[in-house]
C-alpha cells in the first residue's frame, strides 16, 4: 500500500461541501488502486479568521509543509470584505503561495464536448480548445516592493505597487512552461508588455534565451492586450501560455470563461521541492453555500490533478477524469451547467453518481 | 464659416491610406456644414524615425499643440521592432500622450447590427452590446518610476516598473468617467485589483468618494480578473467602465474584440485644455499596407468622434456615423469584415461609396 499525507483546506463558502465530496471520491479511488490517504484538515481564509483572527495560522502552513500534497477548496466571502487587507481571506491564499514558494500555477482551460453549449462563443470557435496557462505565482506586482499608500510632501496620497522580476525568477517559471509545452502540443506563447514595460523586456529576453535549450518547442510572444484579443478571436491558436502573476491572473480567468463552465476547471500550484496545492479555479460562491447546490466537479478534478502531478498516480487520475466525462455523458448536471433535457443534481448527489461509475 | 486647424498624423503601415480617405470625407462634410479645415500633416512613429531619427520630433508636438484637434492613424511595424525601446514607434505614441497630457482615453466597443455575425460570440450574447471604456492614459505603470533594468549586488538583473496613482490623478479620470456615464446609460463600473494592490485600494476609495457627487450614477466595482471574465460571459451588463492605464489597455482590447470588427472602432484621447487626439483602435497592419485593402471606417469614425468631442459639431458627426451604417447596410465591406453575399471593396472605393451618401 502506498500511503500519502494530504492536507485539506476546505476554506469558505461552498468549500466544505465540495471538499467533502472530493474526499469521498479519493477514498473510493484509493481502495481500487491500493492507495491510502491520511487526511488532515486545516484552517485558511475566512474560516481561519473567525477561529484564530488570522487568515493563515502558522499551524496551517506547518501542516501543509509536512504533507505530500494540499487540496484547497475556496476562500473568501462578503463577511470579511471590510477587514484591512492583511487580515482578509485573500491574504491567507497569498501567504500560502509565498510560504510554500509555489511559483508555478498551472491553469487548464479545456472545453468538454458535453458542455460546449455552455460557452458564450460559437461552437466552431470554441470546439477543441485546450489551453494551459502557466502563471508565475510568487513574484511580479503581487509581492514587489515598495508597495503601500504614501503621503507626498503636499499631503496628497499616492498608491504604489512594484512589478519586478529577476532573471532567475523568469528562468524557473520559463523552464516549467517549456516542460509543460513539451508534454502538450509543443507550442509556447509568452505574454508580456515589452513594448512599454522594462520588466517585460527582461522577461522576453529570458524566455528567448531558454528557447535555445528547448529546440523542439515553438516559442512565440504576444503583448498582453493582443493576447486578450486573440483569446476571444481565435482561442484554438493557443497551446501553452506562460506569463507573469498579474497578466496570468487576468488571462487565465478570461481563458477559463471561454469554456463557459468555470465550475469544471481545476488548477495546480507547484514549487521546487514543496507539496503542491491543488484547487478549483472558481470561487467560494457564498450566495449558494450550504445549500447542496454547488458543482463539486472542479474540486474532484483538482484531486485528479493532485494524483497526477504530486503523487504520480496517473492511472487513478485517469479513472477520475474519465468518470467525470461519463457522468456528464449520462446527462447529470449541477445548476451552474444545467441545460434543457438534462438531469439536475445537487452537490452530494453528483458525487454519488460519480462514485458509482 | 467655422475654421479649424487639424493636425494629421498618418504614421505607419496602412496609416497614410486610411488617413487620406478620412480627410476626403471631412472635406465633403465640411462643405455641407460650412466648416473649413486647415490640415497640417506631421510625422510620428516609424515614419518620423526614418525621417528624423526620433519617433516624436519636437516639431510634431508643437504642431499638435497649436491645433484644434489631432487625427492620428496608426504607428509601428516590424521594421522598427529591434530598435531600443525609447527609439521605437510606440515611444512616439506614449510621448504624444504625455506631452499633451491626454489623461482620458475613451474607447467604445459597440456592436453594429450589420456586423453582428463577425463576432465570435453568440448572437444573443453580443446583440446590443454598447460599452465605453474610460482608460487613464498618462499614469499608472506606463509612466511610474522607478523603472528600468537594474543589476543586484549579485550581478543578477531585475526588471522593475512601478504602478502608481495619486489621489488627484484618480479624481480627474473619475470625473471624466462619471460624466461619460451620465451621457450614456448611467452605470459606471470601476475595475481594479484592490484585493491585492494598494494602488487599487486608493483607486477604489477615490471612485467611491466621487460617487457621492454623482448620485444619479450607479457605481459598481469589479476586480480585473473578474471583469475579463464578465466581458466574455455577459458583456451586456456593462455600460461605462473606468480603469487604470494597464487594465484599460487589456480590457478595452478584449471588449473591442467581442464585437468581432475591430476595424470599425474609433477612440478619443482627451486632456484638460489641450487638443484631443482621435485615432482608430486597430493597428498599422504592415502586412496589407499600400495595397488599398485596409478598412478606412474606424479612421472615418475617429474623425466623427473628433467633430463631436473636440469641435462640438454633433450634426456633422451624426452625418458621418449614419453614412457608415448606410454603406454597411448597402452591403459594402472591406476584406476584414467581408462575409458571404456582400460586396468587397478596397479602402479608397469604400471611402468613395461613403462620400456619395
Ligand atoms: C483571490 C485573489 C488574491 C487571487 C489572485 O489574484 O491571485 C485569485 O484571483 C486567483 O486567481 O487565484
Ligand atoms: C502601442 C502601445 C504602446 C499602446 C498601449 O499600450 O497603450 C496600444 O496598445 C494602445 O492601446 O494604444
Amino acid at each position: 500500500t502506498q500511503n500519502y499525507r494530504i492536507t485539506l483546506l476546505p476554506g469558505d463558502g461552498i468549500g466544505p461541501e465540495i471538499m467533502s465530496v472530493a474526499v469521498d471520491v479519493l477514498k473510493i479511488v484509493g481502495q481500487r488502486f491500493d492507495i491510502s490517504f491520511e487526511f488532515q484538515t486545516a484552517l485558511i481564509g475566512g474560516a481561519a479568521i473567525d477561529a484564530t483572527g488570522e487568515p493563515l495560522p502558522a499551524a496551517t502552513l506547518y501542516t501543509c509543509r509536512n504533507s505530500d500534497a494540499v487540496l484547497l477548496a475556496a476562500i473568501g466571502g462578503y463577511k470579511w470584505d471590510s477587514l484591512p487587507s492583511h487580515l482578509r481571506p485573500e491574504a491567507g491564499l497569498l501567504g500560502l503561495r509565498a510560504g510554500l514558494e509555489l511559483f508555478a500555477n498551472l491553469r487548464p482551460a479545456k472545453i468538454l464536448p458535453q458542455l460546449i453549449d455552455a460557452s458564450t462563443l460559437k461552437r466552431e470557435v470554441i470546439e477543441g480548445v485546450d489551453i494551459m496557462v502557466v502563471r508565475e505565482l510568487t513574484g511580479g506586482i503581487y509581492f514587489g516592493k515598495p508597495k503601500g499608500i504614501f503621503a507626498a510632501e503636499t499631503g496628497e496620497k499616492r498608491g504604489v505597487n512594484t512589478m519586478v522580476y529577476s532573471e532567475s525568477e523568469i528562468d524557473r517559471i520559463g523552464r516549467v512552461a517549456f516542460e509543460t509545452a513539451r508534454k502538450r502540443g509543443g507550442k509556447l506563447c509568452s505574454v508580456d508588455k515589452a513594448n512599454v514595460l522594462e520588466v517585460s523586456q527582461l522577461w522576453r529576453k529570458g524566455m528567448t534565451k531558454l528557447a535555445s535549450q528547448y529546440p523542439d518547442i515553438e516559442l512565440s510572444h504576444l503583448y498582453v492586450d493582443n493576447a486578450a484579443m486573440q483569446l476571444v478571436r481565435a482561442p484554438k491558436q493557443f497551446d501553452t501560455i506562460v506569463t507573469g502573476n498579474l497578466f496570468g491572473d487576468i488571462l487565465s480567468d478570461a481563458a477559463a470563461m471561454l469554456t463557459g463552465s468555470i465550475g469544471m476547471l481545476p488548477s495546480a500550484s507547484l514549487g521546487a521541492s514543496v507539496p503542491g496545492v491543488f484547487e478549483p479555479v472558481h470561487g467560494s460562491a457564498p450566495d449558494i453555500a450550504g445549500q447542496d447546490k454547488a458543482n463539486p466537479l472542479a474540486q474532484i478534478l483538482s484531486a485528479a490533478m493532485m494524483l497526477r502531478y504530486a503523487l504520480n498516480q496517473a492511472e487513478a487520475a485517469d479513472l477520475i477524469e474519465n468518470g467525470v466525462l461519463q457522468v456528464l455523458q449520462q446527462g447529470y448536471r449541477t445548476g451552474d451547467i444545467m441545460s434543457e433535457g438534462m438531469n439536475l443534481l445537487g452537490c452530494q448527489a453528483m458525487g454519488n453518481e460519480l462514485i458509482q461509475i
